[in-house]
């Protein structure tokens, strides 16, 4: 079931955002490539998922959702372009495929995640996707604003790059995973519902309890698979983490014990949408996947 | 006069930017620092200028183009963090300073151009220091995306990295400027009418044809004085575009040419301001200072 919600969630995000790439001009012809390699990857799509998820969780339409799912995935993939930079992890694949700045050159890479970013707010303030309501769509820009900056996902790589071979104890890694991945994660499920027009404080704070867990949850079990999993299955080198001497749950709490975290996660985030009804399926759903996933 | 109110604007803007960099918590404290070294620099800010010239062109309260004019100096100082990185123009010194990538590193540059970026949209969505108006601000939003992404100066990035060694034609050199310089430039005005919120469609225009020449000539005159000061007036190395082979208007027209072009876009924005009072003197001051400046 959630494979085929995945599947509907990722076809209608990629038409959006396959619509995003048209270049105004034509000297501006490998930008655009570049941006569009960097997105338009076969990528399973999560936080749009998530986005589209929550709307439907309050019975919003996700007509107005479409905006909110694009620029998630915008901030999530200029992130990647960024983070697999030589001076930052110094990856070459990524989903099995070069990473841009690999594919293209690294001046073109730095650039087309920048662009990438300024486009995800560009698509937000845009009333096509988005709902008509201004202020709804001003509280989404503020919230992913909030969420992909130095408060947020931009501080949690600061932290991660700063950790290597530190000894970080539980705390300062839920710090740094809740910066990274985790406030990204929580935008997503906080647009989605912001773009259903029908968010109540009450379904809001249940929502972000939500996101919080599967966060969390779904950092933990990256660990675990990093651990598990071969380079094949995985898309990316696997051990990479280990070998980089980088923080990870397994490393902290042995695999066993971050096999149970990850399900008492999971179980924290079902318990948060109690209150919720069958519209919320997609979301428990998700919730569940992410701990039974194998890459 | 120019002089005198420039150090005003410079003052107020940076009074605002020195409340943006409070880390949220102490394992971000070197993100800050390096976002605050790259911004709090003594420039000379001649876009948050411009932001409150035009605010003030059209009679309105400066009070409501802080979070304009703080906005425009972040994508500004981003792009200026990027574009020294190695993999981009390569640059150690920046205002006779250290670049950040220089004075921290290179991981640490990116993060924080990146996380300058974002900032800028959560500034400008805020409703401190903007028009109470919510759709003024998602309209500063929408022309500030347009003029930093991949369609303005993030384009003019990359146009500019791709002509390097190409003969490049004076319609394509202005293409270059009109997205690497010109598009902030023009949202810088286009935003600080916003802000004032007594902007009409016929201001809007006219203030629109005064930014595009005064851009350009600011880039003429840029080309100008890479020719002819030394480096330590600059505070950058000086000869650096001839060295690269790159395209310069002195290197297309001569420098003759080149320095009564720049004259000429001077008065075009002079022209474009013709139905203005006394309001609009700073701009008019600064289209005559662009083009007798120095450094």
């Amino acid at each position: 079931m959630i494979e085929t919600y995945q599947a509907r969630c990722q076809a209608r995000v990629d038409a959006a955002l396959a619509n995003l790439f048209q270049p105004s001009h034509p000297e501006l012809e490998r930008l655009y490539q570049a941006m569009r390699y960097s997105v338009i990857n076969g990528g399973k799509r999560v936080r749009p998922l998530l986005v589209y998820a929550a709307c439907e969780a309050l019975d919003g339409d996700v007509g107005r959702a479409d905006g909110a799912a694009c620029a998630v995935e915008l901030i999530h993939a200029y992130s990647l372009v960024h983070d697999d930079l030589p001076a930052m992890d110094d990856d070459d694949l990524r989903r099995g495929q070069p990473t841009t700045h690999k594919a293209f050159d690294e001046a073109c890479a730095i650039l087309a995640g920048d662009g990438l970013q300024t486009l995800a707010f560009e698509v937000l303030a845009d009333p096509r996707g988005n709902p008509r309501e201004i202020e709804l769509r001003l509280a989404m820009i503020t919230a992913l604003a909030r969420a992909a900056g130095p408060a947020g996902m931009v501080g949690g790589q600061a932290i991660d790059l700063g950790s290597v071979g530190r000894k970080l104890d539980r705390q300062a890694l839920e710090t740094m995973h809740r910066h990274k991945t985790g406030a990204l994660i929580e935008a997503s499920v906080q647009l989605g519902a912001l773009a259903s027009g029908q968010a109540d404080d009450i379904a809001l704070k249940a929502l972000h309890q939500y996101a919080q867990a599967i966060g969390l949850a779904f950092q933990v079990q990256d660990d675990i698979l990093d651990v598990e999993s071969d380079t094949a299955t995985l898309g990316k080198t696997q051990g990479k983490d280990q070998a980089n001497d980088k923080p990870t749950y397994p490393a902290l709490l042995g695999l066993d014990a971050a096999k149970a975290y990850a399900q008492d996660l999971r179980d924290q985030a079902l318990h948060a949408l109690r209150a919720f009804g069958d519209a919320a399926e997609p979301l428990r759903e998700l919730a569940r996947f992410i701990v039974e996933r194998r890459n």
